[in-house]
């Protein structure tokens, strides 16, 4: 880094890794650069991307991916990193359940439950039959098709955020097919694990009762926020303001939705809506404005940093990914599209698009048949690739399709009971 | 955890840890439980002390220890911990630079130079000392010395921030003291590095003019800040406020100084005064209160759980523990009388204990001294409980202290000029 750093031991260039040896200290190091690179690179990507008018998450998914290691090689993707991304998820997808009130949810309820259905049925049976048209075998061909119908909704919720329209019904929409997405993946990989390795029994089903109990608590929760009066946040002596005591909620809701199997974010957007209903919504917004302003860009960062196109260098390959990525897109705009006819043509069409992004979840999907020799590399490097794609493009579908959607809203002042 | 976890693959449980086989996101998954544990340790000890009115960073500091690997054993001191823990301490140091006019530090500067030199010279002799007095060689003497010498700011800037003390004077002539400390902690451990290793040439010199230009350039800077209009700051698109343009620059900061061999804080110190003379430092202020809120805690929680005192089990050891301690104090308190006398007889005393914490530095030191081979594992033991010790001791004398400080002032309405 400088020629002065080769001049001081690496346990003194900081304040820490006081008890580390050298090469502790040199990891240390290593990690609040990479962090700052990582940070930096978000930054500057979502500026040149807003000063061309496009998505500004697009610029942070690309500022990671350039100083990532496939490319530049400036920054490590490391634990802490890790950490760092999956806490601005977090915090972002709390901040979007503080934006969502608990009746407009059960409002869009049946309609929600119908894309997540739908959503996820259609891909895994596209993704299943390129997996026969490519010659695997059976369980392998279902995996496919669950990495390719497992939603991540953190790149649509900082869209829908960034445009400011998380309170059109659409965005419930898409919020609540989430959680029902999460759960039937919870159900279909637990069921796949079993299958794969031969012993499926009660626990699969006391995995996704765990997670059904979790959600369903959460959402009856919900509305008795409002009965919480703000001295209950300020009762510690530690608290001047709401803020510390939520993130500990937070902390701890994200925590025990990945105890039951349910995704963290799944956690904290459910105390999200909790505390969205109580009298200290407000202020919370406000405090964590800044924690969602240093935070959420090492998610973005992060995932940017992780995409490993290196199976669109091959030609062949590169077929089954564009195929992939088109029936990804095409099945989860179906599922939008049919699900929430009822809103009106543009705003199914955005649910579809909304849903379409797989992200870090498509890829653990695939890290796991990787991990339990469902999938070759060959196969890893096409999900991998197909799931990327459909990350990419989605935002920008989504910021195109967006203004229409608001357009059908206006001439239609009230969309929900029998638009289409 | 849960009984829930084991029948769920690791990499399932959270968002990330994607690329991860099974190791690996067991590693992520203990970083983010630890981290939520040492937060809750840290808040909750903090509450409890605050209830019976004793300085809550002492409850951080306990909370940490009692859930740390040298107690209850709960949480681990993950590098991802450690990094928190970095941040949490470069944001506080940058807030409290925020609180700082430069004016103010120039007015006490030549103060400020005399208590850094007293209560970094003294320390030296009385561990010198103390080292011929064990039996140890020359070199290692000094290195005793040396580990007592070198002040940690950190949990001496929560006490006056929590006291809200950090417009007095003693206030500003501790934080100018610490910089001519730590300058004086760069150029001491370069030589003796340099001696231990046997060689010493225009390396530790280069080191040191690094460090002086460093501080001098921030210094000389932060007037300038004056001109700097708050436009400039929100140029940037992503920046809605100059929260995230000025965490980059504090960033950019603390990396910077951990490069010419200083302490990452006192590069984000340098940027806060800096930010401090601009437009935007209420903005600042106010939208860095919840990153405060979130990341100084783990500073704390952190220090705490790194708390080794077995050296205090001995009866032998407990004793050099205790005259190093003691010794400690006293160093620095006569450092702080003499060197600020002028301040009157409370405000000098407060300067000398808030000089007192060794902390994280003290403890580089006595590694270091491993690392070099110059002292053994017994002796790091006793400079490791001391420098805790004066750690602990130091902020409950500040708070018994401070308020007699105040008290002295407000007999004597302007003391800077000849108070005593």
């Amino acid at each position: 880094m400088s020629f002065l750093t080769d001049l001081v031991p690496a346990e003194l260039l900081s304040v820490f890794s006081a008890s580390a040896g050298g090469e502790e200290g040199a990891a240390f190091e290593n990690a609040l650069l990479s962090l700052f690179i990582l940070f930096l690179a978000a930054k500057a990507g979502e500026e040149i991307f807003r000063r061309i008018h496009q998505p500004g998450v697009i610029g942070e998914l690309l500022g990671g991916f350039i100083v990532g290691p496939f490319a530049l090689g400036l920054a490590d993707v490391t634990l802490t990193a890790t950490v760092f991304a999956e806490l601005g998820v977090i915090i972002l997808l709390f901040v979007v359940g503080l934006e969502v009130r608990i009746d407009d949810l059960f409002a869009v309820g049946p309609m929600a439950l119908a894309v997540g259905i739908i959503g996820f049925i259609l891909p895994i049976i596209a993704g299943t039959a390129v997996g026969f048209a490519i010659g695997v075998d059976n369980l392998s061909a279902v995996l496919i098709g669950l990495a390719l119908a497992a939603t991540s909704i953190g790149i649509t919720s900082r869209v829908l955020a960034e445009l400011g329209v998380l309170d059109r019904a659409f965005a419930r929409v898409i919020l609540g097919a989430a959680i029902v997405d999460d759960i039937l993946a919870l159900l279909a990989i637990g069921l796949l694990s079993g299958l794969a390795e031969g012993d499926l029994g009660v626990d699969t089903i006391l995995v996704l009762i765990a997670g059904l109990v979790f959600v369903g608590v959460g959402l009856a929760l919900a509305p008795l926020g409002r009965r919480l009066p703000r001295e209950i946040f300020l009762w510690p002596k530690f608290a001047d303001t709401p803020v510390v005591p939520v993130f500990i909620v937070m902390f701890a809701g994200a925590l025990l939705a990945t105890f039951v199997g349910l995704a963290a974010i799944i956690g904290a957007f459910v105390v999200g809506l909790i505390i969205a209903e109580t009298p200290v919504r407000e202020e919370v917004e406000h405090g964590f404005r800044s924690l969602v302003g240093i935070f959420t860009p090492f998610f973005f960062a992060v995932t940017g940093a992780n995409i490993d196109l290196s199976a669109l260098l091959d030609f062949e390959l590169l077929i089954v990914v564009l195929v992939l990525t088109v029936l990804g897109v095409v099945t989860k705009l179906v599922g939008g599209i049919v699900g929430s006819f009822r809103l009106g043509k543009w705003n199914s069409i955005v649910v579809g698009l909304g849903m379409s992004p797989r992200g870090e979840v498509g890829i653990v999907v695939a890290a796991l048949g990787l991990s339990l020799a469902l999938v070759d590399n060959e196969t890893y490097a096409i999900l991998l690739a197909a799931v990327i794609l459909t990350t990419l493009v989605a935002p920008v579908m989504l910021q195109w399709a967006i203004p229409r959607a608001r357009r059908d809203e206006r001439h239609d002042p009230d969309p929900e009971p029998g638009a289409a």
